[in-house]
């Protein structure tokens, strides 16, 4: 297994099955992943508002990828852990935005005058950014780190790295962290995997549009499921299975993420859709990934011990 | 401080300010509310499908209430301690029901066929009702109690208790539970409170419409603030502080819980609006409690721990 | 068939099967209803902005109702013909109202500064109103009169007259206009009929959340339908059969119309669901009534012409 | 002026920028325009179900395109009159297929069963198809011809044929009709305009997900406005202007489509954004174009007559 450094020269903002791969990996591999932010390190400074130095730009988010996956083929699934997430400066960047953020009226859609812009820069605390903190909000809080964005090509389409979808993408979900393994469908040879957008930390749903926005260094290992089709982003580590639904209005989001998570149950675990839809109301869990991309994200779980027959009713006595 | 046990003769199925009270307390009482399940006890067994059993039924989820709080006048605030909640039957059940639930369409709004009822039957494991086991399903899961229904008497209207609302109502979200204290507005004297709906434990959406319904006897106090009002439930422990939005579509449920929550913030914790905004972005958490009701409910959280000044950056060796 | 008038000592602001009757009438009785506008006449000058005259205000919209139609039983439909809309003075107001009106965020998701207010005033150009004009725009349009709100006592319930519904309500939906005869499901005995809220004219989806609004007397004739049960409003004239749904998000608003379109269709046309669908799906037309109001309503129709079978295919000749 | 057949060997079925252009075109040309129907003629006769033809198919909705109109930058806005549609053969086919269409849930989002799919076939009754007669429902309609799909290839994003969005895309808005002048933004050099999915008549909405669904030859005009920017496609003419706004949740579609309007009304017409709103909101019409796309299409015009100063309050006499 070989260590492969993937530092990229330029970067790009769609997720395009037609790029040229970046870098070609096996299964197995230890791939060290840099990306640049969300604003492609643009803010850094309080004086750095985003209608000055984004508003002018023509593409955000900028994408370190794609890495080509040996093996992998149209028609199978991703899995890809993530062992690491180094920080890679020692602040973040957040902001307020014109017409943007779950507290401020979608694009297009108002002529009430935008809330007031304003970047707030979080410095860390501690050399490996456990703990953060903003002078102005004078707070500490805890690094959540995660790739905010993290896709495969889509099947044809070159969408906008700023969209999430059933290939990944944008989806700004936490879960998407170190420990976890998140697997995703290939809709092209090697896969055409592309990553960014790293956050410190993040709130359930990135409420304002930005999170602690970072630069970092993530360790990767990829594997590939043969003749595995899955539908949306599955997300798992010992203790959960978890599913990425991105739609919008956001109770069809949530609706998919579930969907998917029934499936998964029925699929793996030996319940049927009907079994697996009442395990999923009684004890599923589901919060806000994102409510500020191009689509919503929602994250829906369940705990694996919740996915094992019991052989008859327990006594109370085994139960701890 | 008195107890006082409220047993009713008969339920109300409105959140109605002309309903005549079953009950005065006063500020600090001891008091123990008796609640059937949200059938009102029609389903009992495998056999009885909500077709047969609650289709043919004008009003469902039978409230205790309305319970006049002596001193709480239109314009305070109810302040509701939730002591304990004991299960009264052995059983608890669920049910999928045509044209009902998440995973399935809205009435009036699809041509397909429904999905197949079924009722599921999940008994005690111990006394105290800690755990569940659905003998079809042959799993055990932990309990999760809280209230359902948790509700004032709107502002005039008289509204379904199948409904949830600024004035509480039909939430369905977990959080309503022992150890957490709700704050619902006063719309009317004496605050006229309502809550049914018991749920032995829950999935976050209750996916298929029914969580495991049960009868309780849940021990509440009842407090008032004088001359404060809120707009929409709080609910409070000593980690956290959390609201519900309840609208459709969901994006607008959880704007209108993170709405509450900033403001919250804003006026107890000494942050400005904007101050508020950027720390429910960064440690703010949002979940789904309902996707099944007349409107969905989503809780917005925030750890108080977060909502202090440090004073100056700390320095990493005072971090745990 | 008597002639009888109904002005109003007092109003409502619910739609409330408590409320007693301001007037009984017998099927085929010429009523002539005086409404109040919206604003309880509260504005009368571009000085009268809504800040300072209708947001200190308890409750908006007054209703000129209950009337009680004898005859009229739970179960039955009410079919109400508008036979005239008179207009009561010579100005209609209209108004930008702070975080009102669809090009504003809905209350309560936002922390955008609201849009600035500002009150139009509209003058009649001739004695009967067929045209308007506003001095500071400097245009003039015909009129477009209809009642904005329309509704039954709904079933138990006790409901704000800013809601639309299954009940009717507060659809603002132009073809509830002279010419036209609107069905109504009757929840209670005598159907408890209340209306208000006259527009002289509107555009689709009363977008700024004001028409022309206005005071009037309006000529309806009521009609009972005995042991016909309808699921939401259905509008008739002698080219069309029309059906109003109410939701959010606006996709289920036009579910609904066009799903009790469909159903109509196959009950009094003799097709099946199937080729109700299909008729509809190629001449169905749908337009936005509001999307302003506590839930948007959508107005779906079909032409009656389409609604006959040919009894085999036409010659080229046979059509016009 | 030249005359331009354009015939494609094969067909796009992605909105692509990257695609080599079919033609190329000088303004004022007159360009005769093969289309094929969305199912690429795979659906013929009533056996032809759905899920048979399409459902095993990668791609829908073949393209004729992209059309590069010489002179035509980004930054332009592309002005495309449609002088005519001619069908181009006797049949015209829609369909119910499974989980698709507005009377069913969205694809994943649901464990309901599928709705039963069926296929329709339309048949001309004169040589021109005037009029359209179904067999099995025995009715006949008048055509109501137009392009379902009209586009210019985004910036940067190739997305589905699917789609509609800023571009244009698959509206299925019946006022992209002979007669009208279409405004399309420019992303890149040449436009790149692509068409398809011609409906031989559609309801409004597009129920069922298949309008009359045909192959045909379009006769259209290509002129190019340098340097003038609009965000969402605009329609115009003698009578109206219109604008299309496609989106999720359909509130938004509406808002967007009012939104370019206002804009519209003020750039052009001389009336502040303000005025321009409270025309709209008086005289705006505004119904489905789709609601089964990717997103949901609403079309919003206003009359030309009501654009225009009256220099004062005009006399009763004046108004006819």
């Amino acid at each position: 297994m070989a260590r492969i450094d993937v530092k990229p020269d330029g970067y790009n903002y769609l997720f395009n099955p037609a790029n040229a791969p970046v870098a070609h990996v096996n299964p197995g591999d230890d791939v060290f992943i840099w990306t640049d932010d969300a604003s492609e390190s643009r803010i850094k400074t309080k004086d750095d508002l985003p209608k000055k130095k984004l508003a002018t730009v023509h593409f955000l988010n900028p994408q370190t990828g794609p890495i080509y996956v040996n093996g992998a083929e149209a028609g199978d699934t991703l899995a890809i852990t993530i062992k690491d997430i180094v920080f890679d400066r020692d602040y973040a960047f957040s902001a307020f935005a014109e017409h943007f953020g779950a507290m401020s009226a979608v694009p297009l859609t108002s002529l009430q005058p935008p809330l007031k812009e304003h970047t707030w820069i979080w410095e860390k605390v501690d050399k490996d950014g456990n703990y953060w903190y903003e002078p102005e909000l004078d707070i500490c809080i805890p690094k959540r780190p995660f790739l905010g964005t993290f896709a495969v090509a889509p099947e044809g389409e070159a969408i906008s790295s700023l969209a999430p979808g059933p290939f990944g993408g944008n989806m700004d979900c936490p879960d998407i962290c170190p420990g976890n393994t998140i697997y995703l469908p290939c809709y092209n040879d090697g896969g055409l995997f592309y990553t960014g957008d790293c956050h410190a930390a993040q709130g359930d749903g990135e409420l304002c549009g930005f999170a602690l926005e970072i630069t970092a260094v993530s360790h990767l290992v990829f594997n590939v499921i043969k003749n595995k089709q899955i539908t949306n982003p599955r997300i798992e580590n010992d203790e959960k299975i978890m599913c990425v639904g991105s739609a919008r209005p956001m109770e069809d989001a949530t609706r998919i993420a579930y969907y998917e998570l029934i499936h998964w149950i029925h699929e793996d675990y030996g319940f049927s859709l009907d079994e697996a839809y009442q395990i999923c109301a009684q004890v599923g869990r589901c919060y806000v990934a994102n409510i500020v991309d191009t689509l919503w994200s929602m994250c829906a779980s369940v705990e694996k011990k919740f996915l094992k027959r019991c052989g008859g009713k327990p006594k109370p006595e085994d139960l701890k």
